[in-house]
Protein backbone atom coordinates (compact mmCIF):
# COMPACT_ATOMS: atom_id res chain seq x y z
CA UNK A 1 0.00 0.00 0.00
CA UNK A 2 1.56 3.58 -0.74
CA UNK A 3 2.08 5.77 1.61
CA UNK A 4 -0.37 8.62 -0.21
CA UNK A 5 -2.76 5.96 0.07
CA UNK A 6 -2.66 5.61 3.76
CA UNK A 7 -2.70 9.46 4.52
CA UNK A 8 -5.38 9.96 2.05
CA UNK A 9 -7.28 6.83 4.19
CA UNK A 10 -5.75 8.70 7.27
CA UNK A 11 -7.42 12.01 6.08
CA UNK A 12 -10.69 10.11 5.08
CA UNK A 13 -10.70 8.58 8.49
CA UNK A 14 -10.35 12.28 10.65
CA UNK A 15 -14.13 13.28 12.04
CA UNK A 16 -14.85 17.28 11.14
CA UNK A 17 -14.38 19.37 14.10
CA UNK A 18 -17.19 21.80 13.36
CA UNK A 19 -20.33 22.22 10.89
CA UNK A 20 -18.19 24.72 9.00
CA UNK A 21 -15.30 21.82 8.42
CA UNK A 22 -14.14 22.27 4.46
CA UNK A 23 -14.85 19.14 2.58
CA UNK A 24 -12.43 16.50 1.98
CA UNK A 25 -11.22 17.18 -0.97
CA UNK A 26 -9.59 20.60 1.43
CA UNK A 27 -7.92 17.64 3.08
CA UNK A 28 -6.93 16.25 0.37
CA UNK A 29 -4.93 19.57 -0.51
CA UNK A 30 -3.47 20.12 2.45
CA UNK A 31 -1.62 16.47 2.26
CA UNK A 32 -0.67 17.60 -1.29
CA UNK A 33 1.21 20.70 0.50
CA UNK A 34 2.69 18.21 2.84
CA UNK A 35 4.03 15.63 0.24
CA UNK A 36 4.96 18.68 -1.73
CA UNK A 37 6.91 19.68 0.72
CA UNK A 38 8.81 16.65 1.20
CA UNK A 39 9.10 16.07 -2.34
CA UNK A 40 10.93 19.20 -2.46
CA UNK A 41 13.48 18.38 0.96
CA UNK A 42 14.08 15.37 -0.84
CA UNK A 43 15.63 17.20 -3.77
CA UNK A 44 17.54 19.24 -1.57
CA UNK A 45 15.68 22.23 -2.63
CA UNK A 46 15.10 24.25 0.54
CA UNK A 47 14.06 27.72 -1.14
CA UNK A 48 10.76 25.29 -2.66
CA UNK A 49 10.09 23.48 1.04
CA UNK A 50 9.84 26.81 2.43
CA UNK A 51 7.29 27.80 -0.26
CA UNK A 52 5.12 25.64 2.36
CA UNK A 53 4.87 28.53 4.83
CA UNK A 54 2.97 31.80 4.33
CA UNK A 55 5.58 34.24 3.08
CA UNK A 56 4.45 36.48 6.11
CA UNK A 57 6.29 38.39 9.40
CA UNK A 58 3.77 37.06 11.54
CA UNK A 59 4.39 32.75 10.80
CA UNK A 60 6.00 31.16 14.03
CA UNK A 61 8.33 28.11 13.51
CA UNK A 62 8.54 27.23 17.22
CA UNK A 63 11.46 24.08 17.45
CA UNK A 64 14.53 24.51 20.32
CA UNK A 65 13.95 28.37 19.73
CA UNK A 66 11.26 30.63 18.63
CA UNK A 67 11.50 31.85 15.02
CA UNK A 68 9.54 34.46 13.85
CA UNK A 69 8.36 35.08 10.00
CA UNK A 70 9.86 33.69 6.78
CA UNK A 71 12.67 34.94 6.82
CA UNK A 72 14.13 33.73 9.75
CA UNK A 73 12.40 30.50 9.65
CA UNK A 74 14.27 30.12 6.18
CA UNK A 75 18.16 31.30 7.78
CA UNK A 76 17.23 28.54 10.34
CA UNK A 77 16.68 26.04 8.19
CA UNK A 78 19.58 27.23 5.94
CA UNK A 79 21.63 26.92 9.11
CA UNK A 80 20.79 23.56 10.24
CA UNK A 81 20.92 21.46 7.21
CA UNK A 82 23.41 23.76 5.12
CA UNK A 83 24.61 20.26 3.11
CA UNK A 84 22.55 18.12 1.18
CA UNK A 85 24.18 15.61 3.36
CA UNK A 86 22.48 17.30 6.78
CA UNK A 87 19.41 17.31 5.35
CA UNK A 88 19.10 13.82 4.96
CA UNK A 89 15.82 12.42 3.85
CA UNK A 90 12.55 13.29 4.93
CA UNK A 91 9.27 11.19 5.78
CA UNK A 92 5.86 12.05 7.51
CA UNK A 93 3.85 9.11 8.90
CA UNK A 94 0.64 9.37 10.76
CA UNK A 95 0.08 12.74 9.15
CA UNK A 96 -3.81 13.87 10.45
CA UNK A 97 -5.55 16.85 9.19
CA UNK A 98 -8.03 17.99 11.41
CA UNK A 99 -10.09 21.54 10.06
CA UNK A 100 -10.74 24.31 12.56
CA UNK A 101 -13.36 26.33 10.02
CA UNK A 102 -13.31 26.79 5.66
CA UNK A 103 -9.53 29.32 6.24
CA UNK A 104 -7.53 27.14 8.64
CA UNK A 105 -6.77 23.50 9.81
CA UNK A 106 -4.38 22.15 12.11
CA UNK A 107 -1.80 18.68 10.73
CA UNK A 108 -0.37 16.53 13.37
CA UNK A 109 2.15 14.31 12.71
CA UNK A 110 5.73 12.33 12.94
CA UNK A 111 8.82 13.12 10.76
CA UNK A 112 11.49 10.96 10.47
CA UNK A 113 14.64 11.78 9.15
CA UNK A 114 17.31 9.30 7.53
CA UNK A 115 21.19 10.57 7.61
CA UNK A 116 24.37 9.38 7.54
CA UNK A 117 26.55 10.11 10.83
CA UNK A 118 28.78 12.87 9.13
CA UNK A 119 24.99 14.36 8.20
CA UNK A 120 24.03 14.45 11.82
CA UNK A 121 22.46 10.93 12.07
CA UNK A 122 18.93 10.12 11.69
CA UNK A 123 16.46 12.31 13.97
CA UNK A 124 12.81 11.50 14.66
CA UNK A 125 10.30 14.07 16.21
CA UNK A 126 6.70 14.85 16.00
CA UNK A 127 4.91 18.21 15.12
CA UNK A 128 1.28 20.26 15.44
CA UNK A 129 0.98 22.98 12.42
CA UNK A 130 -2.00 25.03 11.92
CA UNK A 131 -1.85 25.75 7.93
CA UNK A 132 -4.10 28.88 6.49
CA UNK A 133 -6.02 28.50 3.30
CA UNK A 134 -4.51 31.67 1.20
CA UNK A 135 -4.83 32.68 -2.44
CA UNK A 136 -1.55 30.62 -3.48
CA UNK A 137 -2.91 27.92 -1.42
CA UNK A 138 -2.53 26.52 1.99
CA UNK A 139 0.17 27.50 4.21
CA UNK A 140 1.81 26.66 7.34
CA UNK A 141 1.68 29.54 9.52
CA UNK A 142 2.03 28.10 13.04
CA UNK A 143 4.79 25.09 13.92
CA UNK A 144 5.49 23.62 16.74
CA UNK A 145 8.16 20.43 16.30
CA UNK A 146 9.58 18.59 18.73
CA UNK A 147 12.61 16.79 18.15
CA UNK A 148 12.56 13.28 20.32
CA UNK A 149 16.37 12.00 18.83
CA UNK A 150 18.12 15.13 18.78
CA UNK A 151 20.94 15.56 16.06
CA UNK A 152 24.25 15.95 17.11
CA UNK A 153 25.76 18.82 17.53
CA UNK A 154 28.60 19.97 15.43
CA UNK B 1 5.55 44.89 38.20
CA UNK B 2 3.26 42.17 38.25
CA UNK B 3 2.94 38.80 35.89
CA UNK B 4 -0.13 40.09 35.09
CA UNK B 5 1.31 43.24 33.73
CA UNK B 6 3.87 41.91 32.48
CA UNK B 7 1.09 39.23 30.31
CA UNK B 8 -1.05 42.66 29.15
CA UNK B 9 1.87 44.50 27.72
CA UNK B 10 3.24 41.50 26.11
CA UNK B 11 -0.32 41.07 24.52
CA UNK B 12 -0.14 45.01 23.92
CA UNK B 13 2.88 44.15 21.60
CA UNK B 14 1.90 41.80 19.59
CA UNK B 15 1.20 42.54 16.00
CA UNK B 16 -2.18 41.52 14.40
CA UNK B 17 -2.11 38.81 11.89
CA UNK B 18 -4.73 39.41 9.91
CA UNK B 19 -7.12 41.88 8.96
CA UNK B 20 -9.77 40.27 10.95
CA UNK B 21 -7.87 40.40 13.77
CA UNK B 22 -10.05 39.73 17.04
CA UNK B 23 -9.82 43.21 19.20
CA UNK B 24 -7.00 43.65 21.64
CA UNK B 25 -9.87 42.65 24.26
CA UNK B 26 -9.98 39.38 22.88
CA UNK B 27 -6.38 38.81 23.93
CA UNK B 28 -7.26 40.07 26.94
CA UNK B 29 -9.72 36.98 27.87
CA UNK B 30 -7.47 34.87 26.49
CA UNK B 31 -4.96 35.43 29.06
CA UNK B 32 -7.49 36.14 31.78
CA UNK B 33 -8.42 32.33 30.66
CA UNK B 34 -4.87 31.40 30.95
CA UNK B 35 -4.50 32.84 34.46
CA UNK B 36 -7.30 31.37 35.85
CA UNK B 37 -6.12 27.55 34.34
CA UNK B 38 -3.07 28.47 36.18
CA UNK B 39 -5.24 29.79 39.77
CA UNK B 40 -6.74 26.47 39.55
CA UNK B 41 -3.98 24.47 39.19
CA UNK B 42 -2.55 25.51 41.85
CA UNK B 43 -5.39 25.38 43.87
CA UNK B 44 -5.19 21.75 43.30
CA UNK B 45 -8.80 21.55 41.16
CA UNK B 46 -7.60 19.66 38.13
CA UNK B 47 -11.83 19.43 37.30
CA UNK B 48 -11.87 23.39 37.02
CA UNK B 49 -8.28 23.26 35.31
CA UNK B 50 -9.70 20.91 32.26
CA UNK B 51 -12.09 23.64 32.02
CA UNK B 52 -9.98 25.94 30.22
CA UNK B 53 -10.17 23.30 27.42
CA UNK B 54 -12.97 22.94 24.84
CA UNK B 55 -15.41 20.02 25.83
CA UNK B 56 -15.29 18.10 22.64
CA UNK B 57 -14.28 14.62 21.60
CA UNK B 58 -11.97 16.35 18.98
CA UNK B 59 -9.18 18.81 20.73
CA UNK B 60 -6.12 17.31 20.56
CA UNK B 61 -3.32 17.13 23.42
CA UNK B 62 0.45 16.46 22.47
CA UNK B 63 2.92 15.23 24.89
CA UNK B 64 4.65 12.52 25.11
CA UNK B 65 1.39 10.67 23.51
CA UNK B 66 -1.58 12.06 21.09
CA UNK B 67 -4.56 12.07 23.49
CA UNK B 68 -7.27 13.30 21.90
CA UNK B 69 -11.03 14.59 23.17
CA UNK B 70 -11.57 15.84 26.52
CA UNK B 71 -12.13 12.75 28.50
CA UNK B 72 -9.19 11.21 27.46
CA UNK B 73 -7.21 14.88 28.10
CA UNK B 74 -8.79 15.06 31.59
CA UNK B 75 -7.67 10.98 32.27
CA UNK B 76 -3.95 12.03 31.06
CA UNK B 77 -3.62 15.17 33.91
CA UNK B 78 -5.29 12.31 37.05
CA UNK B 79 -2.89 9.95 36.09
CA UNK B 80 0.38 12.37 35.16
CA UNK B 81 -0.50 14.28 38.47
CA UNK B 82 -2.41 11.91 40.98
CA UNK B 83 -1.56 14.04 44.16
CA UNK B 84 -1.61 17.33 45.10
CA UNK B 85 2.85 17.31 45.24
CA UNK B 86 2.56 15.83 41.76
CA UNK B 87 0.68 19.05 40.45
CA UNK B 88 3.44 21.47 42.65
CA UNK B 89 3.18 24.93 41.27
CA UNK B 90 2.62 26.08 37.88
CA UNK B 91 3.56 29.28 36.24
CA UNK B 92 3.74 30.43 32.93
CA UNK B 93 6.10 32.86 31.33
CA UNK B 94 6.82 34.51 27.58
CA UNK B 95 2.71 34.28 27.25
CA UNK B 96 2.17 35.65 23.45
CA UNK B 97 -1.18 35.43 21.61
CA UNK B 98 -1.36 35.77 17.91
CA UNK B 99 -5.29 36.01 16.40
CA UNK B 100 -5.92 33.61 13.30
CA UNK B 101 -9.27 34.58 12.90
CA UNK B 102 -12.47 35.89 15.06
CA UNK B 103 -12.75 33.19 16.12
CA UNK B 104 -9.04 31.44 16.45
CA UNK B 105 -5.98 32.15 17.77
CA UNK B 106 -2.86 30.51 19.11
CA UNK B 107 -0.88 31.10 22.33
CA UNK B 108 2.79 30.66 22.58
CA UNK B 109 4.66 30.34 25.96
CA UNK B 110 6.99 28.68 28.67
CA UNK B 111 5.61 26.60 31.63
CA UNK B 112 7.51 26.18 34.58
CA UNK B 113 6.45 23.36 37.43
CA UNK B 114 7.57 24.24 40.99
CA UNK B 115 7.95 20.71 42.96
CA UNK B 116 9.95 19.01 45.52
CA UNK B 117 11.90 15.96 44.76
CA UNK B 118 9.19 13.55 46.33
CA UNK B 119 6.56 15.51 43.56
CA UNK B 120 8.68 14.50 40.66
CA UNK B 121 10.70 17.67 41.05
CA UNK B 122 11.48 20.69 38.65
CA UNK B 123 9.45 20.48 35.04
CA UNK B 124 9.65 23.44 32.23
CA UNK B 125 9.02 22.98 28.91
CA UNK B 126 7.18 25.40 26.32
CA UNK B 127 3.53 25.11 24.30
CA UNK B 128 1.69 26.02 21.51
CA UNK B 129 -2.06 26.25 21.81
CA UNK B 130 -5.15 27.04 19.14
CA UNK B 131 -8.13 28.53 21.41
CA UNK B 132 -11.34 28.74 19.99
CA UNK B 133 -13.80 31.57 20.84
CA UNK B 134 -16.70 29.37 22.29
CA UNK B 135 -20.22 30.43 23.95
CA UNK B 136 -18.52 29.61 27.16
CA UNK B 137 -15.45 31.97 26.28
CA UNK B 138 -12.11 30.87 24.90
CA UNK B 139 -11.28 27.40 24.86
CA UNK B 140 -8.07 25.06 24.20
CA UNK B 141 -8.78 22.81 21.51
CA UNK B 142 -4.87 22.17 20.49
CA UNK B 143 -2.44 22.01 22.86
CA UNK B 144 1.34 20.56 21.79
CA UNK B 145 3.33 20.80 24.97
CA UNK B 146 7.14 19.68 24.78
CA UNK B 147 8.73 19.29 28.34
CA UNK B 148 12.28 20.39 28.46
CA UNK B 149 13.26 18.50 31.76
CA UNK B 150 11.22 15.38 32.20
CA UNK B 151 9.60 14.61 35.27
CA UNK B 152 11.45 11.52 36.99
CA UNK B 153 9.99 8.21 36.35
CA UNK B 154 8.12 6.98 38.57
Amino acid sequence: MSRSFLLALAVALTPPLVAQSPPPSESASIVAMMDQSVADWNRGDLDAFATSYKNSPDILFIGKTIRRGYAEMLAGYRKGYATREAMGTLSFTQLEVQPLDARFATVTGRFHLERTAAGGGNADGYFLLVVEKTSSGWKIVRDDTTALTLPQSK
